[in-house]
């Protein structure tokens, strides 16, 4: 069996270099050397995103893995409206795994690259038991950049697509529920495994330039609001953006996937309402469009959820080092 | 106690926006939001490296590993040419291990950071059952920029500073070996967990414009010639450039940790000899030398070391995924 220990980290070095090769005309230097040298000008957004595998789930594979990661990274960007341009990627694996897994891995890796837009110039592997994957992008910033602090009173709350198909695919995977849509199930399983990051419409809402704050909202949509509205305003959410493959289910279970869920890379995002019409009319010309879901207000950082009976919810989600919670 | 599961990710990370602030005046966006921003102008190295701590040593504490992580990161930099200017991390870490263990981690980070010249710009912290530190740097190139190939045969091969100390310390927490003088055991010890990177060399050599090629001999300096050399060209080493302290040691086992022990974050690169006079002068001025070790000639990828006798050295050092062969 060619393992890694039996390759050796020459061999594998030697097949990435000729498999994921640096091009472009501003890498003055790529892979293969101890740094990358790449030429720069303007305003760029550098951001580091790492996925550890603490278990391999029946269904999912090792390219699954390095597209997520890739993407889980690209999504960062596109808060900030970067266009994704240069990678470097550190890869830990133990020396057990076999060669063409790590293949695997890099080829998803390479798949998300490309559709992204970005070249890998550089990287790392380490020795570890568990396999992980660290991403390294820089990308560029042609128009306005938006922080998570930045959200008005009287702001519209928006997201970029519908919420639920990502955690779904998530509990499906850990054998949680059952589903017997196949087609919800299908749909569910590959949104989970090869999210797509929201890089052109990121680079739409930086060439507007009005948006007030942006974040994304893989650590779940609760999460999200509650950095964008931070400890001085509250947010009242009036609508919940559910995918409407998800109307069929419980809808306890659907508002909690939607609010707690994450893993959805979506952008969420305020502006003012003065500017709807024309960030309605920009997306539109990419084929894309917002959901308003509520509105932000003076406050002290509540996330209100209206319904019946209007309440507070909390801004559950993931976080490391704890279970959900 | 105070375990990371304890604190939970959202504290942990306020404490480190708060303790490892992003200042500059090129930083747009720092800490604390999706992604950094950063204005650029100009050639810039980018570089990953990864630290897996698989085995806490007697004698090493995090303080000492978040500083190692770093400055090898800014060694790969160094050979390029760069300073150091902006870092992302990405920590990985078990929920078990204490608040303070991680801080003392990020303390050794910025003091490293702080060392090199760099700002934290962002980051990101994972759960693994192992400790790991993938340092990402960007760093600005003033002069010119080298890579591991542009030897040529009559080319001189210096090495930035002598060998052996830093191999030795590990030699010496491993257990490997008994030293009896207390000044060599020191100065090792503290030469391995506190390695200095080239960055000021670096630069430096850069400025000059005539170096060939250049790397850093983290991997062992047999590995770092033999990188040099490629395939076309053998490298005649007539001299070792083996630290003075290790005179009084065994001279087969001080030849072994001066070519093959690795840990140095020295540069080693190849240059005309016309060019020397000059690079002695200009490395006089920052208190620096360089040690010329032997030469490039033509051949087929061997390392010559000139001895009683001429013989073949292999290029034995670190390698990821195998044993030290």
């Amino acid at each position: 069996m060619q393992t890694l220990e039996k390759i050796g980290e020459e061999k594998i070095v030697q097949w990435l270099i000729k498999n994921i090769p640096s091009h472009g005309s501003n890498v003055l230097l790529g892979n293969g050397h101890d740094a990358a040298v790449i030429r720069l000008k303007g305003k760029y957004a550098f951001k580091t995103d790492t996925l550890v595998v603490t278990k391999m789930l029946n269904g999912v594979s090792l390219e699954d893995l390095g597209w997520k990661a890739v993407c889980a990274c690209a999504s960062d960007l596109a808060t900030v409206g970067a266009k994704p341009l240069y990678s470097t990627i550190s890869v830990c694996a133990p020396r057990t795994l076999l060669f063409k897994e790590l293949k695997s891995l890099f080829y998803g890796i390479k798949q998300a690259l490309s559709h992204i837009g970005a070249v890998l110039v550089g990287g790392d592997l380490s020795e570890n038991p568990l396999i992980s994957v660290s991403v390294n992008l820089l990308g560029e910033i042609s128009g306005k950049y938006y922080g998570r602090t930045g959200s008005k009173p009287g702001d519209l709350i928006a997201v970029s697509r519908e919420f639920g198909l990502e955690p779904l695919g998530l509990k499906i995977l850990l054998k949680e529920i059952d589903i017997t849509s196949e087609k919800l199930q299908k749909r569910s399983l590959h949104d989970f495994l090869r999210p797509l990051p929201e890089v052109d419409y990121g680079v739409v809402l930086g060439k507007l330039g009005f948006i007030h704050s942006c974040t994304d909202s893989s650590d779940s949509l609760a999460i999200s609001i509650k950095n964008l509205i931070g400890s001085q305003l509250d947010a009242v959410i009036e609508r919940l953006p559910t995918h409407p493959l998800l109307y069929t289910l419980d809808k306890k279970l659907v508002e909690n996937l939607v609010l707690y869920g994450g893993e959805e890379y979506a952008l969420v995002f305020t502006y003012d309402e003065k500017d709807d019409k024309r960030l309605k009319r920009a997306l539109n010309k990419i084929g894309r469009d917002r959901i308003i879901i509520g509105r932000v207000k003076e406050g002290s950082g509540k996330i209100l959820l209206k319904g019946k009976k209007t309440r507070v919810i909390k801004a559950r989600g993931w976080r490391q080092f704890q279970s959900k919670s």
